[in-house]
């Protein structure tokens, strides 16, 4: 088998068999397949796209370069939820304590931020103590014991992925719906959980731009989850605002906890629920949806969910206090507020720039090596659809540094305001 | 600039500009553009095309990016010719001595053979003595005295297209005709001639296998010559069969010089009088194209060809005499019949197959490295529309080695037989 002839074979629109798919990456990943065929082959995979078929191929092997994480000594059904990466999204540090408080077992392999995105593990560090290291014994263990655990990667998952992921990104072919796919999926599976919840981020904010892209990516990643023999679900959600109203990383703890307080951004809450009841449903716990969210509201008002997510942060050596009195976390020094420049009905809110604007406060990373500040970050005061008169706060600036300037620019640019309400709906479709 | 915007922008469809191809070529060639990002762009290129005016500047870029032949010193006009590679192809042996004795300078670099077509160097060199080592001076001199001259390449000519070349042969881009125009294209300009004539094969022995695209390759190549300040012509021609009878570098050089003397077969004559009479007519030594054949062929009844042929000999260290008397070339030890297995016409003789066979035989290199045998390769003795009786001769090997039964069954199978009647047209189109 030649390199050559498989990118010949994708280039001329053949569907390629699982034995080519995997001398490909294999080769690619030994170093016997050089980059530029493998950047060839991408390209030719941009324009002629993969079958599910073949995604699911290119998935497995991605998946099996590395260590694939063994959970058999989990008791019971495993899960896991992924996002596709949003503004203000800290979704998992409210669905992981809430579906475990049900039983069902939450062992995540977290990442850190990059970009106008903030990472769950930067923003479980803002709790005093919270070790995100453990070793995949203990981590087995901790997941056996209270049922939950968030914690950096430890294990080495999927690195074809990771050397796919470097070479796509300098030529030109990080954009392919199948090529994104079998990215996250390959991680993903090589989690190893049993059923997967998958947030598909749409809008100006997010890496799809339309529904249709995010409706085929959900589509496929289902799908390939499904040949794995995984239960999937995915969740296109809009993201031409940030979810919720925090930006950066205690503020969004803060706000985490005030939701599983049953006090949360409506949006935030709705989603929170959202994914959380698929995951009961997946879990076997409940027959219907409407059963499961009923069943999530629940571990919210009883704080069952709440007392979860103090059990996790004290077993992974954090300060739990900080879970039941949130004025512990460290607050920044400045709070700038940033005024509407005119009247009208806010119509959409630029999250990227948001995001950016935070991360030059210090809540995000521009390279993966830079530190980062979490006590800075923007709070939201009017979201879409919010009527603002000239002079009204539209968010708050939490910085730890003089001049802000540039942010309050960003952050007044950020905000559309115009004539005409518009209606926010966060939730566009579920794919099972 | 950045490699991978360019990448991104070829891949969306758009047209670069001279500053961006210029930026690509440049690094590629210095290395600072890696061969992963030039590989992805040549799959974009197989894709999405390029303009005329991209296909411009990339040969200029190549072109640029090492030596150019400077004939300002030759007087007069320069002509060059090309062929696009074929089985039986000797034609420059004819054109170059004819078009030089009327006084037109002829200055050609020539390559050698690989695969299963031959190279003009390795012909030459069936000639005792015969050197194609002169060094740049020499080679500009010998023009100005004799007219002619046709030898190794010496200089550097177009290194972004050998390293270019080198990487889409194993990438799957080779066959994209953009990048075909401007790899063939760059080495002729960096030759330095004033009016080029391409010989663009079509068929199944060629690279091209159907006349639109071998339209649409020489329509291209004209242009970015004209371009480039060159007078150009393209000629199409079928490589559904061999050109002449003789394949093989001994075989074929003696049939030229029998076509020099007025006895070569007859499509090989054809073709030889077409593109020398363009290259005429570009020369400005006639007004018309009927005018300009009439000279060629006064050129051959007078010898004054032959004598072109052999003051060319001459100069470069052959033994002369070798034109005058073809009885003195070497010749194989063999000589096998390959017969019809069949009665009907010939309908087709598959050329790669001979050319195949010719190069297991010895006349042709399977690796740059690899040794030729002069003496040895295959003489047709029926061409396509020949009426054939089972047991007749249609071919004879010449081969230094007892066994040869894997050759006689390619030839054998090389020709295909059919009740029908074809009729072989040799030259499909003239682009000008």
């Amino acid at each position: 088998m030649r390199a050559v002839d498989i990118i010949m074979k994708k280039r001329n629109g053949e569907e390629l068999n699982e034995s080519e798919i995997n001398f490909l990456i294999d080769g690619f990943t030994k170093g016997s397949i050089e980059n530029y065929q493998m950047s060839a082959f991408t390209m030719a995979v941009y324009f002629k796209g993969m079958t599910d078929l073949e995604s699911t191929y290119l998935t497995k092997a991605m998946l099996n370069s590395g260590d694939v994480l063994d959970l058999s000594r989990i008791d019971g059904i495993k899960v896991d939820k992924h996002s596709t990466g949003g503004v203000g999204d800290k979704t998992s540090l409210v669905i992981a304590p809430l579906v475990a408080s049900l039983g069902i077992k939450f062992a995540k392999m977290s990442g850190r931020g990059l970009g106008h995105t903030g990472g769950t593990l930067d923003k479980l560090e803002s709790i005093p103590g919270y070790n995100i290291n453990l070793s995949e014994e203990k981590f087995i263990d901790q997941v056996n014991s209270i049922g939950i655990a968030l914690v950096g990667q430890t294990a080495l998952l999927a690195p074809a992925d990771k050397k796919l992921y470097a070479l796509r990104d300098v030529t030109a072919t990080v954009d392919s719906i199948p090529l994104i796919a079998s990215s996250i999926m390959s991680k993903k599976l090589a989690s190893g959980a049993d059923a997967i919840c998958l947030d598909v981020k749409v809008g100006s904010g997010a890496f799809m731009k339309n529904v249709e892209d995010a409706t085929r990516l959900a589509n496929l990643m289902v799908e390939i989850g499904k040949n794995c023999g995984k239960k999937m679900t995915a969740i296109l959600t809009n993201m031409d605002e940030p979810l919720g109203f925090a930006v950066g990383n205690s503020l969004e703890v803060v706000e985490a906890i005030n939701t599983l307080n049953g006090n949360g951004p409506k949006d935030f809450m709705e989603l929170c629920l959202e994914l959380s009841a698929y995951l009961v449903l997946d879990a076997g716990v409940c027959e219907t949806i409407e059963e499961a969210k009923a069943l999530c509201i629940k571990q919210i008002e009883n704080k069952e969910a709440l007392a979860s997510l103090a059990k996790l942060v004290e077993a992974q050596g954090g300060d739990a206090s900080f879970v039941y009195d949130v004025s512990k976390f460290a607050k920044a020094k400045y709070t700038i507020d940033v005024k509407a420049l005119k009247d009208g009905y806010v119509g959409f809110i630029n999250a990227l720039e948001i995001g950016n604007a935070a991360m030059l406060l210090g809540a995000g990373r521009a390279r993966l090596t830079d530190n980062i500040d979490h006590s800075v970050g923007i709070v939201l005061n009017k979201k879409v659809g919010s009527l603002v008169k000239k002079g009204d706060v539209i968010a708050t600036i939490h910085s730890n540094k003089e001049d802000n300037s540039k942010e309050i620019d960003m952050l007044s640019n950020a905000y559309c305001i115009q004539n005409d309400k518009v209606e926010s709906k966060l939730i566009l479709k579920v794919v099972k």
